[in-house]
């Protein structure tokens, strides 16, 4: 974890962190395990050739002692947690740019910076992150060519370091409610940016305190008296000799969060500070010398990048679950408590199926999570090649489904990580043990790039419009295609594939009580939008047994036809997780079970059973799934999760770091202490 | 918030906090309700001299600029936390020696030190706390009469201050796995207190790290050779003169969480460390001067502040979820977001249906752990005066319902906190909304003081025993009276009384159930212990079962019975918070509802749409109701809640408190980013 801290002095020698060593219940549960782990592995990766990359890349980052930590950030100051975040992610790109000009490529930088390697690296979040992921991508989205060519280059060299200013502090989810304005003068040819109120204040957008000297800046565009709604600007904050705020430019950072930290989430407001014409980024929309307006050929271009970032939140999501999971499943094996047996030596508490119910179904959930998004990555490059094309005719398919899977994943993987926290009992609370970050990092997901809430709404209105379709007897996209009124259900046989069968039926059925409340409400004489918001709460509940439709029916799909190659060993463990997966979420959804798949009490006992007996079966794989993910212990970076197990010697050495362990009386007894134990009051 | 730096410079004057100006839409909202606030918030007091008596402590304490931090903690190192938290609990303690010397009772340290009136004080945990919440009571109630006099009185004047060290690095709830052992030794009439193993050291005691010089220590007791079983030992830990540890003491703190940072959680092991034989705790069990041992009378006398510190939890839960739905409810009365009619103006955000079945079910919440509260504590008064008598009938009665109850109520509130979170969207997630502290502190209720799923079992276990009681036709205690195999359930009516019978139903159904899976697993060969273990996740919902319709019982009683005095005005809203309470969670259990108590599909959504009405119903009273709570500045300590609602502004305050804002250019300009923008790399 704290590489160079490693040796650091514990009380007693004997109690140290011994390079190696490998903690016997752990080395137990890996003999006992079925499969082959490193066959899992290539599976997860892709292949043994992506397989390698991967672990070399890992290994250009993460062995390089510059990019650890000296002391967990948890021990910090806010400002040093600024102070030592902008150091590393600075060196960081040094480090990119190394890899670039020696020839190594880099796919997706959002990999880099987001997901398992970037939070080894800058745990608590990276103040020049959005410097690629927002900044270029935009430039590249939405600029003419000469724009690209001029920015692209500056800012590729890091010349120029932009972030993408967008959200305000009364304007979040809700874009075409922001206030800036960016008002053209043709006189000058230029445009003056202009903060009119509080709530126009820019808030929230990373690295844009003391960080970037560019910003992308989101404004509603004025010309000729007139307003055409919201445009991007590229607009200077800080000069760049000096990095002093520019005229007119009033910047700062937001304070501290409940993570991410390190990121340096700022504020903006401009006071008329002008940009010239060129720095409108005109792909689309313009605005010529005079003033003249000339609209954009369509509204749905600058879906793309929205689209993508949704659908890498949810690979995140599945990379996040799978380092908490691995954190609780080993220490489940490591720690030891209580009897089962009176006058017994006490189990591990992963022989409780109290514990195994805890963790084994997000061991799953990982599973569930990834195939989805890998049929949703593969959907948005067919979608965004035909849109390329000039066929949009997907997009609203896609549109749907990313935002539920966006919504439910975020969701589900911020209940889970805090399972698999409480699950480690009062360790899980320590920051050692890298959930409280986890989770902190997690939990921003529900919230950033669409509110969840918000996003199921957005699907729940494209199942109403689907339902609208199947009734009238048109065809129907995939993903909806169970909403058919002509579709036949099986009826219900206590398999697997009736519970996925199930979900589609739930769906379905909800989807047309909706509908059937929204018709009743406006032939009362109320007005669409009342009878909408009356509903909503309902049409959310549809929205999400969608997703678990598609996502069960997603993850059933690919053990049955995406493992052929694998070994029949391992595929029985992939079924056995499937089928957990399933049937947990059956479980939590009897009312629905019952209620539109004529199910009864006593099938409901049957999966219960059954549920059991998976837990029972998976018991024995538990270590060797985890250890499949492969995932360094800088990533892991948790006392609790390391490969060797050696928690309660990891948890002493963490807290060996904590200032106040430097001294035998802390300078505090002084300050204020003393004068108490000596009731001089 | 930040008294002393309410004047700090925002960017433009006119966006300053105006102290006495309140929100238009507050203003609006608190016109439209239909009840007198002062009523309800006297009810919630329990009378009008209460009230008095809470207004001026409060305002002994919250008034005192000393007490308020300079700068939020989120903005400091760990290291400083604990600093701050250290001098501001010993100006606390000097307050509180005022108060007793000039006359004041305080009949209930607790409340000053934790609920909402401490957490105001010490937002992030108080190194001092355990002094009085655990340390001294363990004095009283375990002390022989001459150990009180003389430990007392030292403890009350803090001439030492001590902490209660029990919880292992290895062992937790399971108490009796301790492994620290104390060793009499008969020819010099010592203890001998030892740390076998590093799973031994003590881990976790609040103020054990650099604060406490003395501990009650739980040993493991070896006396003759032999070991008797944990027992209590006061242990001097640091020279009274230089607080340095003494001979053989090895101490310090455990480094940082996911909250309670200035909680000083310590550690602590020892090298065969002498005690003379009259500091361990004698008035249960004694070792004589030979070192003969002399058993406890009983092994239930010990179980009172455990009991005492179950019922305060119940209680602080509702306290800090009315702090929390505060802050969301008038956040959302102020935010405005998006369109629900286009064209027209942003709404109020609490006027979207979602958003108030986010918040109003945890307004009622409140009352609903209020009451089971407080029936739990007029329990838990008889038992101990029952006690006291010699008579112990009752107490497995109180152990019972106090473990569910903590489980229930600290789960749902951590769940009911993080919603409210969520409902603000992104200014949620930020530190000054003050609902991540919030929730750090409510999720470590998860897991102290016993494990909720461990809680869950030990009521299982009572309710099995009830279950069997039952069948034989026994009498039953008055929390499982519903178990009577003779009772006849009512039908179905689709009221709140059906729904509060219905949970009962469901219980007892699943108690059958359970009872029926352990004896058909004892009947196949199994032992008991593998039995229980199978039936463990079983086991677990039918004691949340048993709770939940434990608590909606308590509500509806207290609405029907307790409330004649209240207006009627007031009556209708708090049977309307009692019926979305019940409905609710009817909606979160319909399996179960569809499974044991005989209702329908249609039941279900006439369920649903009763939900609506409430929910509308209640919308003009929500933030009447919040305003009832009556929780000063002081206590919400947030942006987004404060009485006056303005928001942004505070907003905008608090981001200029954070010292990246000091100056218009970072130092980490110069140290770091400069040369990654002139590409010197």
């Amino acid at each position: 974890m704290f590489g160079r801290l490693a040796g650091k002095q514990v009380p007693n020698k004997e109690y140290a962190v011994v390079p190696g060593k490998v903690n016997p219940d752990l080395q137990n549960e890996r003999k006992k395990c079925t499969f082959d782990t490193l066959e899992l592995t290539h599976f997860l990766d892709g292949g043994v050739e992506k397989y390698k990359d991967r672990k070399e890349r890992e290994n250009f980052f993460l062995s390089d002692p510059e990019l650890m930590d000296d002391v967990p950030p948890e021990l910090m100051s806010h400002e040093d947690q600024y102070r030592n975040g902008l150091k590393k992610a600075c060196y960081l790109f040094k480090k990119l740019k190394e890899l670039r000009e020696n020839g190594g490529t880099i796919d997706n930088y959002r990999q880099l910076l987001g997901g398992s390697l970037g939070s080894a690296i800058l745990k608590d979040g990276n103040p020049l992150a959005l410097h690629y992921v927002m900044f270029i991508p935009t430039l590249m989205g939405q600029g003419t060519p000469d724009q690209c060519a001029y920015w692209i280059e500056k800012a590729w060299d890091c010349r120029v370091i932009g972030t993408y200013a967008q959200t305000e502090l009364g304007h979040g989810t809700f874009i075409r409610g922001l206030e800036t304005t960016a008002t053209y003068n043709p006189k000058t040819q230029q445009f003056f940016l202009n903060s009119p109120t509080l709530t126009s204040y820019k808030w929230w957008p990373g690295g844009l305190g003391q960080t970037a000297n560019y910003a992308v800046v989101v404004a509603q565009l004025y010309t000729k008296g007139e307003c055409h709604g919201i445009h991007p600007f590229i607009v200077q904050l800080r000069d760049e000799k000096t990095h002093r705020p520019m005229p007119g430019v009033i910047v700062g950072e937001i304070g501290p969060k409940l993570g991410m930290n390190a990121t340096n989430n700022g504020f903006l407001a401009f006071k008329q500070v002008p940009i010239p014409r060129n720095q409108m980024l005109m792909k689309n929309a313009q605005v010529l010398p005079d003033g003249t307006y000339v609209k954009s050929p369509s509204n749905k271009l600058t879906y793309g990048t929205m689209m993508f970032v949704r659908v890498v939140i949810v690979q995140d999501m599945a990379s996040y679950l799978a380092k908490a999971v691995t954190i609780a499943v080993r220490y489940s094996a490591v720690r030891r408590q209580s009897e089962m047996v009176p006058g017994q030596s006490e189990p591990q508490i992963m022989d409780y199926l109290t514990q195994m119910y805890k963790l084994f179904p997000y061991i799953a959930t990982v599973y569930a999570l990834k195939f989805s998004a890998q049929w949703l990555w593969n959907m948005y490059n067919d979608v965004t090649a035909k849109i390329d094309a000039g066929d949009l005719e997907l997009l609203p398919e896609l549109h749907s489904i990313a935002c539920c899977l966006k919504a439910v994943s975020t969701a589900d993987t911020a209940t889970a990580i805090e399972t698999c926290r409480l699950s480690c009992g009062g360790h899980g609370y320590m920051a050692c043990s890298n959930l409280p970050t986890t989770y902190g990092n997690v939990t921003a997901a529900s919230t950033y790039e669409g509110e969840n809430t918000v996003m199921l709404l957005q699907t729940a209105r494209a199942l109403m419009k689907a339902y609208a379709k199947a009734q009238a007897g048109e065809q129907l996209s995939p993903t909806v295609e169970y909403l058919n009124r002509n579709r036949k259900f099986r009826p219900w046989s206590n398999t697997v594939d009736s519970v996925v069968e199930g979900f589609k039926q739930i769906a379905a059925g909800k989807v047309a009580a909706c509908a059937l409340s929204l018709q009743r409400g406006v032939e009362s004489g109320l007005s669409s939008e009342e009878t909408w918001n009356r509903a909503s709460v309902q049409l959310v509940d549809a929205a999400e047994a969608h997703c678990r439709a598609f996502i069960t029916d997603r993850h059933l799909d690919m053990v049955r036809n995406g493992m052929n190659e694998l070994s029949p060993a391992l595929r029985e463990v992939m079924a056995q997780l499937c089928d957990l997966y399933c049937v947990f979420w059956a479980l939590k959804r009897t009312g629905d079970f019952l209620q539109f798949c004529g199910i009864r009490g006593e099938d409901v006992q049957k999966l219960q059973d059954y549920q059991n007996e998976l837990l029972v079966q998976i018991r024995p794989n538990a270590v060797g799934l985890v250890d499949s993910f492969d995932l360094r212990d800088e990533i892991i970076s948790s006392a609790l999760g390391s490969y060797d197990g050696q928690v309660y010697e990891r948890l002493l050495q963490s807290a060996m770091l904590s200032p106040l362990n430097a001294k035998p009386v802390h300078d505090s007894y002084g300050a204020s202490l003393s004068a108490l134990l000596r009731a001089k009051y």
